[in-house]
């Protein structure tokens, strides 16, 4: 279900290079490109990779449709007649690495990495951006808002804010990774197995002639699975008494009231207020639900003011990382094959943050005997790190920072994902991707993971790497100088 | 195409409150929901309705498949078999009356009416919202944009950064109802016939040995086409130096040099010094596309500073609606059906903000002589305007603020779209919706369409309406008061 994407779903400039380079007989030469992002969201320490399972599901079922040729061919391009024949044959035929989804990562570190003839590579590159870009965003804010919420109930409630639909299931799944319990949508839950949470709105009790009888009418409907929202009227005044009630009466007939809703007013006060009297009721396994317009620093805030909230409904400002709404990640040419080696290449910026960094790469976790994190390391492929060395790490920019570490281990993060257009990678499940992320959280201290002001955890690079970069930007300088005259 | 949405695209509470209606006996009980914004984004003066289309799709092709209605028997609710034959046989047998797409809108405004069952209304809620709510917000987004672009072109290039798929595509559409030109999204093009535009990234220039290389195979392929990107290594010591050769190239074989593209650096500074060079050179025709981070603020700000630019590309910034990312719509019940007639029905709260308006409306728009428009009015259903007679219009709020206005048209916004389940609505063909738009805006004053603190336009009601709407209030207070022993 939903597997196919038209290959269509890509920027008109992909399909024009794909020409340009087919009419200049460079189409089929290998590249290999970088997906990264430069900046980290929300001004969190880090980054949740999420979004691969999708753009598998992608490559695997990518190809032009009869319309999809029928369309390119009404443009104004004019594409030569053998451009659609090469078109009709289009499957993905190259090499993906990639960051299992869970990972934590951070600017600069390469998610994925994509290896193939230059017109597959060129195609690509917006699915996947939108794919891995998205989920990896909300996924971060959702671990934001699970740093803050610890151990309590986290159910996503976002769907009719998300930016449309595609948004609110992909995006629900992206908050079930970072450890989120529920999703409000159904879709989700059916697509992905995710548990569904929801019970009643306002428009239920206004349905009704009193509060009272909208809760009891309710109740009669799930005896089993009663929530009942508290703040139509007035939270303390009406909701609560009559929520009471009915918990009573549910409690009569051997049942439990399971919760209360509170989606308006000042939650800490009458989260507080709230607890005192179901507790005095007797109705001390009654949960308390609040929703409205939270995120992480309200939940932060109201769990300092000692708020009795045991589970939090978060919409909007998860579904659509609302501080934030794009991850801004970019996918580089990093390496070319020609004469039968692979040489890297780089694209310079006057912007030194936008200098790539050539090369394929590898990604190592350094890990200490303790398996805590002391920073990534990002080698040559054809690097090998000698686990029995000490290893000095330094700073990329500020290279004068150094640390040195011994007895590490260097655990290799990008999985091979394709391999010549084959799928060569078990995909884990939901549930397995959770557990990974939470084992992934564990090798970092608290002050990486922090939500405010977090330490900057580093990504260096090998000698060789760094040398490589150096040299590269030296020489694109000479030539431009020297196409000027000016060498 | 698409157009069939899952019926579980929705809230689980919107299946419960089916299921406890169903079990209540009053699920085919027939009601009127509103469907509006509170707030203004970005601070815009207007809000520009789009999203419909897709709703109709959606409501036309709404069922639960088989494999929904397994997947909903997995669930713990537990529901009564007798449920699913209801679901069997489910299809969308209401009324919709709602604001074509286009229209200039304003809080408090229902976009849309829903009159049907309660458990369809109930479950369509959340789909609406999030289609007509995401759509809105990115076409009032653009709408912004097209405002200080004046009559430049304007090219959407979005799709990479956007909330995965749906949102690119259903994204590039609205910024095409609010007058953009283009999208990069070839599948938006395929889809809604909206012209797409794209010609070279940076890796095609770094896929060749020079700058000038690959610009001359970009020209061979598309000698008629032909874009180039001019700041991969540096804008006006190499990119253009390039561009005019090739351009200059071109001339001899009869052609033209389309554009070239400015994707960094100072695009004020640079783009003047481009024109010069290529005017220079003879290249008076070759226009200047501008792209990076761009929004309505950069674009004023540039051309405030002569900026010589075409055609600007606008990515990230319009198609996530980056500085208000949910319009944040609602869906409210208004009206019930009980004995034989329509009963108002209303939501209080503690914010007067989101305390409703009951009864089913009529919009109307109250125009001159001149077709420029002086506010909307609120009517009950079956109110009659006399235009022979001066009308009062005064603040909903602040009812001191009236206006008188003599010899005034009220043109009916909202249009009946489904009658008894059945499409009754002509859909409009995409140009006549951008149409209908430019219309729109010609009804309003600058002063309400500026893109920095508009004039606030009035949403008024009829004395009628706002009369039950008072009286309403303080029945339900009443209530309260009466429950809890106070009266």
């Amino acid at each position: 279900m939903d597997n196919y994407i038209s290959a269509l779903h890509t920027d008109k400039y992909q399909i024009t290079m794909m020409y340009a380079h087919f009419k200049n007989g460079s189409h089929l030469n290998w590249r290999a490109f970088d997906l990264y992002f430069r900046n980290l969201p929300f001004g969190n320490g880090y980054v949740v990779a999420a979004g691969l399972e999708r753009a598998i599901k992608y490559l695997e079922n990518l190809h032009f449709s009869k319309e999809d040729i029928a369309y390119l061919k009404t443009l104004d391009e004019n594409f030569d007649p053998a451009f659609y024949d090469l078109l009709r044959n289009f499957r993905f035929t190259g090499n993906i690495y990639a960051l299992p989804e869970g990972t934590i990562t951070f600017p600069g570190v390469p998610m994925l990495r994509a290896e193939g003839p230059i017109m597959e590579l060129q195609l690509i590159e917006t699915a996947l951006l939108n794919f891995i870009g998205f989920q990896s965003l909300i996924a971060t804010k959702a671990a934001r808002i699970r740093h803050v919420a610890q151990s309590d109930q986290l159910m996503e409630f976002g769907t009719r804010r998300a930016q449309e639909k595609d948004a609110a299931v992909w995006g629900a799944r992206a908050t079930y990774i970072a450890g989120f319990d529920s999703t409000s949508n159904t879709l989700a839950g059916k697509k992905f197995g995710i548990p569904t949470s929801g019970t009643h709105a306002h428009a239920w009790i206004q349905d009704f002639p009193s509060e009272l009888d909208a809760f009891r009418a309710y109740a009669k409907a799930f005896p089993d699975q009663c929530v009942l929202l508290v703040d139509t009227y007035d939270t303390l005044r009406s909701g609560l008494p009559n929520a009471i009630k009915v918990g009573l009466e549910l409690e009569e007939q051997g049942k439990t009231l399971k919760g209360i809703r509170i989606d308006s007013g000042d939650l800490a006060y009458l989260s507080k207020q709230a607890r005192k009297m179901l507790d005095n009721a007797g109705l001390t396994e009654t949960k308390i639900i609040a929703s409205s317009d939270l995120d992480e620093f309200t939940i932060l805030n109201l769990k300092s003011q000692n708020a009795k909230v045991d589970s939090w409904g978060v919409g909007t400002k998860v579904i659509t990382a609302h501080d934030k709404p794009a991850l801004g990640a970019v996918y580089k040419m990093v390496s070319r094959y020609e004469n039968r080696k692979w040489e890297p290449t780089i694209k310079i910026s006057s912007n030194p943050a936008k200098v790539t960094t050539p090369e394929r790469k590898n990604v190592y976790r350094i890990l200490d005997q303790k398996n805590k994190a002391h920073g990534d390391l990002l080698t040559l492929v054809d690097e090998e790190i000698d686990e029995s060395k000490p290893l000095t790490l330094f700073h990329p920019v500020h290279t004068f920072r150094r640390k040195k570490i011994k007895g590490f281990k260097a655990v290799p993060l990008l999985k091979n994902i394709f391999q010549n257009g084959k799928l060569v990678y078990q995909l884990p499940s939901l549930d397995e991707i959770r557990s990974y992320h939470r084992e992934q959280l564990s090798q970092f201290w608290e002050e990486y993971l922090r939500i405010l002001n977090p330490e900057e955890y580093h990504v260096n690079m090998s000698d060789k790497l760094w040398k490589t970069k150096r040299d590269m930007i030296q020489k694109v300088y000479q030539m431009i100088k020297m196409e000027n005259g000016e060498a």
